[in-house]
């Protein structure tokens, strides 16, 4: 264990070594023959992918959660998902904290305002509330799951499977019980699990921030920017998700439906790109245009200081606003009556430019190793990388070096991000010694 | 014809009127019987498609050029590109010469002295040098395609093949009169047509300015920032291209090749994408990760005020160098001690941004209209934009819609980055009234 000064110092390094150590617990555990159904001990290569898909709330699987693992193994899934989830959402508000502590007096205020607390004291009594009201979400998911797994899987069973996918899903962790790689396809038109689970994943995806802040709204009448836009980027996308999966699928794989079955296909297969990785449609059935579309929306992903991946809602609208400032004439990006600075949307490039960078380099070398259509490997990257899960049929059939570079890519998507921002906040307060002279380049 | 005050005001809007003057007169003249081969009227869509594609220097075709067109045909068809190659070139120089007379007097020098001129009256003298340049080169790659062209050809067809493949190369525009849309894989292990041409190619996409810096190299001793920048880019993207392309392709389309041609064929499908057009190795039989990689290299393609396309070599390294310097602690994007102003690195952020929204929107279009492989439209709709007109295939068979969607990329590819940068920039001089208070969000 690291003391508290050489947590405050390399936070970071915290982070990526605590994400290990939770894995390599989990590959122990998943290995034992205790965990799998068939009472055999697991390899390490499947057990680390499990784990690490767990942990980082990716929810890709190489074996079938359902019929491979023992209830044992369930129970250490679950557990992964739990800590990995909850842990990480935790950690990156203590990191942002952390950012400011380190900064300016003035930007350290900031910050806080859009946490809505005076002092860490103030925060960890939100925190709690937080968590609170991240179990209390659960709880009722799970309650109303239990409306349709009590009757389907019986007693136990059905409170069993409604905690674990209530679970799954606020963690937005992908990872189900149903057997054969089926997800919730068995539940396509049913309006409880619909609702139930796309609220979760919704909730889950919204980040700490968000959450502490809608709380606080009666209070104190006024929301953050950062709650403004990260509401409106995730509403724009749930909208314009579902009207685009409908129309594309209309005549594809939402044939068989009935109205209300293919509004809430639409529905459910924009909601969980928001990193969930359940599906309620065979996604290996799409045309390849809502496919490529849903990569996207997964590139996308959650909100951040959230349960779910990607590059982030807010980091997407960076560019876009800055860029559109720009058209207008004004020199910083704006929104709602505010400036974002500009070393913000640096940041955000940043973490836009490396994310885009790995998903070329591991579509390349998967591209390479896989037998496979470039989309479904395109997709497998991009779901890996945002943890998001889903799979276009690809990662059951992984080769073990596709299978190496798939585990790298869902570790990177989990940390990454987050370490970026932080690396980036830290070096940059360092005094600037002298300018260089300024010249122009040529672009367009 | 708008008067010179008017051009003044609105050069965005002459240069897009003028681009689609010259197209027009190029339908025109395509319709008529006495352009084809076959003496027979060609159809609107066909002869407005080839016209765009050869004005916007694209190379993309729906009809073989060599044996579908009369020699009437082939006339009109490389004037097009001439005039849209050429005429592209200088009209950009003029472009960033009015960006900075409408500018303050310390942006105009630094424009000024990045083209290395004192006036306007300079810059005509050193366009006329530079022009002079290109028909020189231009007849001298023509003169060594004789050596095989002439033997292969015999006399006067060999010559007309010889400068028409020499100009069609100097701006990268691909067109070819080989026949059976085959363009040059007859000479994959040839020299002398690979030297020529890559040569021809590479000089043609290096740009106006560029080509004026090293021009007066000898007098000044030093080139402008952005000259570097350039040559730089340029060159690490041949050798990066040349290796993984060697890589990638040694046990498929390389196979049958000897050592030399191997070598050949690695290095001209890497020259290719900036943004010529023309190939030696079969496209369509390419692995998918090098179609990939291809469509990467296309995307960036060229040099500003070249004859070439792409979001452009400096473009590319913008937001790369952005953020390394932050990472370094630097504010500013920093190169060769030199600062970039943060302007350009959102100028250029804003023209990627356009550049990969219209990439997604047209291949959703295109796949949703058109039954084919989702890699192929990607690289048929990045090649259209980027003005490079390779095509793995899937042009030829294009439906009416798809063409349009074609079409309207060719044209939005060729003259939308300039416009964009443009209209970027005198917008945003205008005063500011007033400023927002900050706001920070999170980003990752
Ligand atoms: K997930
Ligand atoms: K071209």
């Amino acid at each position: 264990m690291q003391t508290h000064a050489g947590f405050l110092s390399h936070p970071s390094r915290v982070l990526v070594t605590g994400f290990a150590a939770v894995i390599l617990l989990g590959v122990f555990l998943l290995m034992l023959p205790i965990s799998s159904a068939s009472g055999q001990p697991t390899g390490f290569l499947t057990a680390l992918f499990t784990a690490t898909s767990a942990t980082c709330v990716t929810g890709l699987v190489v074996v079938d959660t359902g019929t491979y693992w023992s209830t044992f193994g369930h129970v250490v899934i679950i557990s992964l998902i739990q800590v990995g989830g909850l842990g990480f959402m935790t950690m990156a508000v203590l990191f942002w904290l952390l950012m400011g502590r380190r900064v300016t007096l003035r930007e350290r205020l900031l910050i806080q305002e859009s946490l809505n607390v005076i002092d860490l004291s103030g925060l960890i009594r939100l925190a709690k509330k937080v968590l609170l009201l991240t179990l209390i979400i659960e709880l009722v998911v799970a309650l109303l799951l239990t409306l349709r797994f009590i009757p389907d899987f019986g007693y136990p069973t059905g409170i069993w499977y409604s905690l674990f996918h209530a679970i799954s899903g606020f963690n937005n962790a992908g990872f189900d019980l149903m057997g054969g790689f089926r997800s919730l396809t068995g539940y396509v038109e049913d309006p409880i699990i619909n609702f139930a689970i796309s609220i979760d994943i919704i909730l889950g995806g919204i980040g700490f921030t968000v959450m502490a802040d809608l709380l606080q709204y009666r209070k104190r009448q006024r929301l953050s920017l950062h709650t403004k836009l990260a509401l409106l980027v995730t509403a724009a996308l749930l909208l314009v998700g579902t009207l685009v999966i409908f129309l594309l699928e209309f005549h594809n794989t939402l044939q068989p439906l009935s109205w209300s079955g293919k509004l809430w296909a639409s529905w459910f297969q924009s909601v969980v790109p928001r990193t969930a990785g359940f599906n309620s449609l065979d996604l290996t059935a799409l045309r390849p245009a809502t496919l490529f579309f849903m990569v996207i929306l997964m590139f996308i992903g959650a909100s951040p200081g959230s349960t779910g991946g990607g590059i982030k809602t807010t980091t997407f609208a960076l560019p876009g606003l800055a860029v559109f400032s720009l058209a207008r004439g004004k020199e910083d990006a704006e929104l709602f009556g505010r400036r974002i600075p500009k070393e913000q949307v640096y940041k955000g490039l940043a973490i836009i430019l490396l994310a885009v960078s790995w998903v070329v380099l591991a579509t390349l070398i998967l591209d390479v190793v896989e037998k496979a259509d470039f989309l479904r490997i395109l997709f497998e990257v991009v779901s890996a990388l945002a943890t998001v899960g889903s799979t276009a049929g690809l990662t059951p059939t992984l080769s073990d070096t596709g299978r190496i570079v798939i585990i790298i890519t869902m570790f990177l998507g989990r940390v990454g991000p987050l370490t970026v921002a932080y690396a980036l906040s830290t070096r940059q307060r360092r005094k600037q010694q002298f300018r260089y002279a300024e010249e122009r380049i040529i672009i367009g």
